[in-house]
């Protein structure tokens, strides 16, 4: 499944989150109150703990980790699309710890925020619905006719 | 705290930057050159060494970490917004030595240029002023009114 | 050797690479038969293996690292310009295996796609064309009158 869509500049918001809220659902609700269906998300910040997930691509399942300690966000790259007809965010981060050590995956619920500001970005364009791929066994884009 | 404000797109910047020159002094000096008071940036290159700083969330400071060596810039976030009445810059970053081990943390000075890549964008909106704020220690965003 | 040009947004494009790519050869050949010129491109994903490589800044030449192991892609962070009268990607990557750890550089080719998410965004402006740079021993930007 491939797919390569034009899209066009839409709204731009920059903020920052309340300190202590869940970060990827507090992404998903702010895009959802906006009724963003496609988009991308840039933040900095840190968080006081944080849940992250690794695909295993042969067992095609998700491991979840859980970091309980205070780390610095040093990049959070997402992106906003539909998935069964909601607004859906898939984003990535590092995560550096007290001594510098990085740790990165896919952003799971359970990342408590401590400090997060952040740029979102808005498209007009044809719709990036997710749908189940077999070749990864995950939800990628095909597009909406 | 919290803020979210809409902006909009004003200038955009690419470039690159003198080997030998302190990253975050830099990117500040091109900021207050051309008076960016909103704004981001992305960028990547390499560094000569590295000073990067860990926010320790209870005892509300920053401890700043060196690292003497050649590192890979593998990622560079930030954004451009108001402290003290001038252009202030926060940027996070990621480094890799030679073994493709990644440190990162809060960009601080003492990181020296190798060679640099970035990409500058400016907005236009509310301005974001960072001010003191109790549930963190840091300054954060609040609305200029 | 330094250069900052003012650049103007010209086209977006968002979309999934095809499973198992070369993901350094995909984003050139996208830009390649797009003539993209100027631009950045932004990722995430996960790839069945890596090729990373570090510029030894003392030596002058990059060192390939292999990782043959499943790795999410937590950030991609490229730029467009040209070089030998061509599109040129340069990119640098954070990717995390399966215990969070996270390794990074340079993207070298031989970096095979398990699922890629990108936005690339093209740029009118000057052309930024890589040119030997005496300070580094690298390819760097100069203005191309």
């Amino acid at each position: 499944m491939a797919a390569i869509i034009q899209i066009r500049q839409k709204e731009k918001f920059m903020g920052t989150m309340k300190h202590g809220v869940d970060l990827l659902e507090e992404i998903t609700k702010i895009c959802q109150e906006r009724s963003i269906h496609l988009g991308s998300i840039e933040a900095i910040g840190a968080v006081q703990k944080a849940s992250i997930a690794f695909y295993n691509q042969t067992k095609r399942d998700y491991v979840i980790m859980t970091i309980n300690e205070p780390l610095e966000m040093t990049s959070l790259t997402g992106n906003i699309s539909i998935k069964d007809g909601n607004p859906f965010v898939h984003a990535h981060v590092t995560l550096a710890d007290s001594t510098g050590n990085v740790y990165g995956g896919h952003l799971a619920p359970g990342t408590i925020v401590f400090a997060c500001e952040f740029i979102i970005k808005t498209f007009d364009g044809l719709m990036l619905e997710r749908r189940f791929d077999e070749d990864t066994g995950l939800s990628l884009w095909s597009l909406q006719e």
